[in-house]
């Protein structure tokens, strides 16, 4: 049986067809342009082949209340033409199928809880960490909406030690995303982290900032594990070291197995990327039942 | 119907017997010595009660894992003599019915979820500031456990502006509990928090912890409601205080309808105290089944 999948980023749209063990059969992507010019095109991919459902994972924010009038829709995103523009509903019109839907990382976990390094578990994070910081939540075997989704990005944390702390997020002086997002490295250190891998200080404070949210979500959402994906993720030294300070920070605080294991407890995303896309299966396969 | 309810704290147990409407037919309580002397009582006192089980929420941490070896048993505590107590195998042997367990902040959510403010949410948190700061979580219409059950009131948070800063935390330098609950209170103004209502530089600072950590486990968990108990919180200044640096931090970053009516949203508990030995009933209630 085969599944359209669509991982939907403010920058590039990845389509692919699966099939109900996560295989991916085959992948196109296109640019994010305005709707009307950009979803036709994804459309016209789908048509054709086959596909019992589709699974959305949308960059957001994005409505995810069934009740919600304005469900299936990106809501309040500063990316030109994509505010208000109802995703799900445009998808079911023009393919005439089942559509899942949930943001971007909820569907990167998905992939990971589905097939991946998460697999089976009820309670876990995904965070990606890249232009932006954002994370996936499952809590009780299930996504996490509530109120409208996580937004885990944008907790407030402490100024690193020796950080002139300078929040490059518009809404807030210091929180997770202004601190430590790629933007912010670079705003910090005039570079690209990628560019910076043999700065030990740049990754000092950079996985001081990572542990101490990785912490809040631990002590909040009790997860059974934590994956980190994106592309400052990508600099696979910060590993050791957020795991070093998570565990001086957490300070014995909590005793459980996990914390006895922190190399399989805080780890790198394990679908060679392909976890969103993944995860968009999956959604079209849960949009079937 | 008859349950049996006990909300078991490090300085009294209280039992009571309820209906399965909540109602709370008769109560006693018990000084909380060793468990030697301690739970003989308590379990003399449901004898002959007729009850068709028992709920117990638990002073922590405490053992939540079903297939655990020690589930049911309170963990690591420094209280003498209850650590490793299997609470839970104690009851079911003395009294012969079904027992229920959770933490005791899961079972003041429960009440709360049952028969109070937040009645029918999927998703909210308990919070209590007193002695110390601790939190209940259902999300997806389960009490949150996940690895071992939520701890919030850890959370490192930057420490408020004028505040000379120093935790009471023995495991952490700027944790919420550590600089927000009464014993850092008194420690900081060298009296209980009771005898400072009219010192507004102290509920100044108070706020704007609570409102720092509010606004992590709102981005984290996207709870529907948030409720908030405990001595510290019967200060009702602390109220229209917290709500007004909430809706600052958050500035406009989260638009739900929820924002806007924090009136609503961040909310005293409304049980008149009983939120624990009722959410104790319904933990009751739901060992039945």
């Amino acid at each position: 049986m085969l599944f359209g999948a669509l991982e939907a980023g403010g920058t590039k749209m990845v389509c692919a067809i699966g099939n109900e063990n996560g295989e991916i059969l085959e992948q196109v992507k296109f640019p994010t342009e305005i709707p009307e010019t950009t979803m036709p095109q994804i459309f016209e991919y789908f048509k054709g082949k086959d596909i019992k459902a589709l699974g959305i994972a949308c960059f957001g924010p994005i409505d995810l209340i069934k009740e919600s009038p304005t469900y299936g829709s990106i809501t309040s995103t500063p990316k030109k033409g994509w505010s208000g523009y109802n995703i799900v509903n445009a998808a079911k019109e023009a393919l005439g199928i089942p559509v899942g839907f949930d943001t971007d990382v909820n569907g990167s976990l998905l992939g990971e809880v589905t097939w991946g390094c998460a697999k089976g578990l009820s309670d876990a994070i995904y965070l990606t960490i890249g232009t932006g910081v954002g994370g996936g939540v499952i809590s009780n075997g299930k996504l996490l909406h509530g109120m409208l989704h996580p937004e885990v990005g944008h907790i407030r944390l402490p100024f690193a030690k020796n950080d002139p702390g300078k929040s490059v997020c518009p809404f807030h002086d210091n929180c997770f995303e202004g601190l430590a997002a790629g933007p912010s490295i670079q705003a910090r250190w005039g570079k690209p982290a990628v560019e910076l891998a043999d700065k030990p200080e740049v990754w000092e404070i950079e996985s001081e900032y990572i542990a101490t949210a990785l912490m809040s979500y631990a002590l909040i959402l009790s997860p059974k594990k934590i994956i980190l994906g994106g592309g400052v993720m990508h600099q696979e030294q910060l590993f050791s070291l957020v795991r070093k300070k998570f565990k001086e920070l957490v300070n014995g605080y909590i005793l459980t197995k996990e914390m006895d294991d922190l190399d399989n407890y805080i780890v790198p995303a394990s679908l060679n990327d392909n976890q969103g896309i993944m995860g968009a299966i999956k959604l079209a396969i849960d949009a079937c039942e």
